[in-house]
């Protein structure tokens, strides 16, 4: 999508770009274009130092700190940045982990660019719940087993309601928990007071794409001690495939 | 992910490979390299008619032509068809629209695949869900608004039970709906039912990505009227994030 800018004389633009979940040829084609055009780029978690080098040497490259669970910049100054970047005439590119649209905050940075008048465009990338699917071999969704596919995280912010992944998780879905290593105990338990019988299979797709990325499984209701026994932290993928039980 | 093949002398290979939306610069650079160096690839509905082309000039393309709500051939056919070609030795490209994992069918292809002791691998790819947000620049999840993101569809086949849209219509989810233009008005009465308000937008985002794509909104209670209206038919993304109503 691109909006006209307004009234810039010499306006940037800028493109959130979906990097994917980590390996370099996981990028698109277009992705890898708009970096290679970057005069500056804004990321966060390095997903793989070759992706950066894809840029010009001449583009700046910003790096505004946003790791799971430790918010280095607020986002109102990384939007600030990224406009006051954008209405020096620069062509911006704000990389973005797996896909823009999903958990990735694009529409606070989307809103401050467009408010200002600069031309936005958003690159989808491959999000992470398909690429720990690729790695596991585990199908996302699958005729007769399951015809419905939830994205979720069960992390919560003061304030918000905590995201109940309960209320999603009936027979023929296939739940995907991202950034939620830290919430395995909620998810557990979540799923055990539904009835979910404690020896359903859940997949643990860890730095995946990455090098060093690993699968481990376990019956929910090991979830909690099999990422402790297996040193998970940060960067993995849950999901569950719910079966039937209970009324459905 | 990679099997070794267990006893086969010249043994091929089979990727599923997302394609992505349509696009040909939304390949992945991992899918563009599979295809370069694939000896057949099996297509159906043709996305982007450069993405064909960047296999080699001698390798083999057969179309096994699936296109929506019409299956000319039989998944068992394609998977046969598959596995024939990969134990003749030859690297086999299976071309999925969007990402293997979500509606691809990989399942059963990988299955039959493993079956015969053919070495596979899932290339992820840019699913419909995230290029449609990127063409209409509406997010799929936003803070404080959005924290779940369902991927269904509203089609059944004889025997299966309708899958209850409904009952993943809670405030605080984007509800994404794949290949369901022909059941508008199952989603709109369901939804509807739940005492979602007639006026609550809906998104329709026609050939994504595609040469003519375009975006259509509407309210909840005019989708079916909407659709006929605009002569949207086949390849289309539906998506609503379901505002707070009733008791949540």
């Amino acid at each position: 999508m691109k909006d006209s800018p307004a009234n810039q004389t010499a306006p940037g633009s800028l493109a959130l770009v979906g990097a994917g979940p980590g390996a370099r040829d996981l990028l698109t084609l277009r992705a890898m274009q708009r970096l290679q055009q970057a005069d500056t780029v804004f990321y966060d978690r390095l997903v793989d130092e070759e992706v950066l080098e894809l840029a010009p040497a001449s583009a700046k490259r910003v790096f505004v700190g946003k790791h799971v669970g430790a918010h280095a910049w607020p986002q109102d100054r990384i939007n600030a940045v990224i406009v006051a970047e954008a209405l020096k005439g620069r062509r911006v590119v704000r990389l973005k982990s797996g896909d823009p649209s999903i958990f990735g905050r694009a529409a606070e940075e989307l809103t401050a660019a467009r408010a200002a008048g600069i031309e936005t465009e958003i690159v989808p990338g491959v999000t992470a719940a398909c690429a720990a699917a690729a790695q596991t071999g585990l199908p996302l969704t699958e005729r007769g087993v399951s015809d419905t596919l939830v994205l979720t995280t069960a992390r919560c912010r003061a304030g918000d309601p905590l995201p109940d992944c309960a209320r999603h998780a009936k027979p023929g879905t296939t739940i995907v928990f991202y950034m939620s290593v830290g919430q395995a105990p909620r998810v557990r338990d979540g799923l055990l007071r539904l009835g979910m019988p404690p020896a359903t299979p859940v997949t643990i797709a860890v730095d995946v794409s990455k090098p060093g990325a690993r699968t481990v499984s376990c019956g929910i209701s090991m979830l909690s001690e099999t990422i402790i026994q297996h040193e998970i932290s940060g960067c993995a993928i849950i999901f569950i495939t719910c079966p039937k039980y209970g009324s459905g």
